[in-house]
């Protein structure tokens, strides 16, 4: 635990003995969060998988949001990409820079929701650093998970002739966005707080992730939206995609929320924030999918192909492609 | 790479794949920075040693400072931590919050810092995330490398009877963060720039570290201040500390400092950032601190003992104990 600038009235080193070194207490190799550095023993044939998320007031969060669910949704974004990897993990590490005025009730409640999500998701606190900033309340999480040597889920493996299919339902994060900051009219209280919920506290699907190991071709976490992130795979694995918009699978919330405002598929087709994930499978193993969601209680439903050529092309209805903005989800 | 937010007009991805992506050509487990987390092959045996440093401008840097210095500060700083646990580096993460006006100018300067002490020290970045903050630019690395299973050196195997001691020059990191403020007047021209030389450029003492594997009790790198970084090895290790003053290498520049006010000693034993190992080691393995010191080529000085008890005392040329300011050093 690297320790410089004092960024509170009570000490760094107190806030780190009373908020973080608790979170740090089940992990030998955190070394009580007093040393230069935490260890980590990888077993053999496993690989240490590492992830790394920047969140800053403002940008990714509220500055009033719930510190409880602001550290859940750090650890979340992380322990997404672990899933998209089949990885299980194991520990992270957390860099907070805190304003110098913040209130010693905002850690306690952060420190909190630490301790819930590490007991939802069977993880440690490993080590970091405390800082103070003149800016907003920054955070940087880096997890890290593990998996047996060489079969990480990766981007690269998708092949024409396999399925495009995707974890739960697609475009509730981006709606709940919409939702939280009242802009998206129309809709029943208990519509917007679901989809509301859905942005604030994602679902890492990391059991659907293991279980996709060696079956799925390619996998990642829908972050920057779902034909932007397809397009990810498309481009590391050298492919197309054509998607059918009928197919994608949508919550009763978001079905309504587009039903009332046809203009709001955009959302679901290029908004973020959903972190389920999206893989493509052989036709061989897409036998196993049923199989899989049962076993992980997660829906996977196949929404198109991959075939050769570039790009992601969605289809209507009517068979006819819809035109898509550019790029991804930009958060402002 | 976790990508959220664009952080400037050309756009995230453009920055990665420009920037970063050649600073990760070498490590196969990096994936090109496209993938959703990096893979680190742990080889057995091993353990993996992390640390994670958060950098914030205007409180661990100037905004003015040279990009390029501060890309090669923010490495080295995690890279002392490695060499404090004896490890050698393989590689790290870094999240880069940007403020939206930033030149790209600064980004490729910030890039070329890298690089060089990429190929310096021998390690490669991994992933990370890139994003946009309203605030101060601000800069989180988490670092890797490997030890030898269970032959880290810890804060906590000091015994009484064992010489403590520390490498090169002490004091220098803070004088030169003084000489660089224009806080330090009397000093040459030539004294003020090797000063603060040593405060913007700290040299980790990565060969000392690992020579000191199996030989060192205890050991942790200057980073909050001499008597306040021994401070932490005697409560880890449930010990006392005698320190000479006389004893404690300082610079010639540091020394004139000194010499011409002798107020500024305060500075010596107080002051942070000098990045120089400190360690106990017991009197039978003492004997071979002058090979080790002439192998690595960094001096390492004797400057007092361990004691049973707690706390840290120095004693002045005539025997008698100095009086110390609580705590390490503020950054603010």
């Amino acid at each position: 635990m690297a320790r410089e600038a004092k960024p509170h009235r009570s000490g760094e080193f107190d806030l780190i003995a009373k908020y973080f070194a608790p979170l740090a207490a089940a992990a030998p190799g955190a070394l009580a969060l007093t040393d230069d550095a935490a260890l980590i023993q990888v077993p053999t044939g496993q690989e240490l998988v590492v992830s790394s998320d920047a969140l800053v007031a403002s940008v990714h969060f509220r500055s009033d949001d719930s510190p409880d669910l602001v550290a859940r949704k750090a650890l979340r974004v992380n322990l997404s990409d672990l899933a998209a990897m089949g990885a299980a993990p194991v520990g992270y590490t957390l860099a907070t820079m805190l304003p110098r005025d913040i209130e010693e009730s905002w850690i306690a409640a952060f420190a909190a929701g630490l301790a819930a999500d590490q007991k939802a998701f069977g993880l440690s606190l490993l080590g970091g650093d405390t800082t103070a900033t003149p800016g907003p309340l920054s955070l940087t999480v880096t997890i890290f998970g593990l998996v047996p040597a060489g079969r990480a889920l990766l981007r690269s493996g998708a092949r024409p002739g396999d399925l495009v299919a995707v974890s739960g339902t697609i475009g509730d994060g981006a709606l709940g966005l919409d939702a939280a900051s009242g802009a998206l009219a129309g809709l029943s209280a208990e519509d917007a707080d679901f989809l509301a919920g859905r942005y604030r506290l994602p679902q890492p699907r990391l059991a659907l992730g293991q279980a996709l190991r060696g079956i799925a071709s390619a996998a990642l976490d829908i972050s920057d939206g779902l034909v932007a992130d397809l397009g990810h795979i498309a481009q590391g694995s050298g492919v197309g995609m054509r998607l059918r918009v009928a197919s994608i699978p949508l919550s009763p919330a978001a079905a309504r929320a587009v039903a009332r405002d046809g203009t709001r598929r955009g959302r679901i087709l290029a908004g973020g924030d959903d972190y389920e994930l999206a893989l493509t499978i052989s036709p061989e193993n897409s036998t196993k999918l049923a199989g899989i969601a049962e076993a992980t209680a997660v829906p996977i439903t196949v929404i198109g192909e991959v075939v050769a050529g570039q790009g992601v092309r969605v289809a209507d209805e009517a068979g006819r492609e819809i035109g898509l903005p550019a790029g991804g989800y930009a958060h402002f």
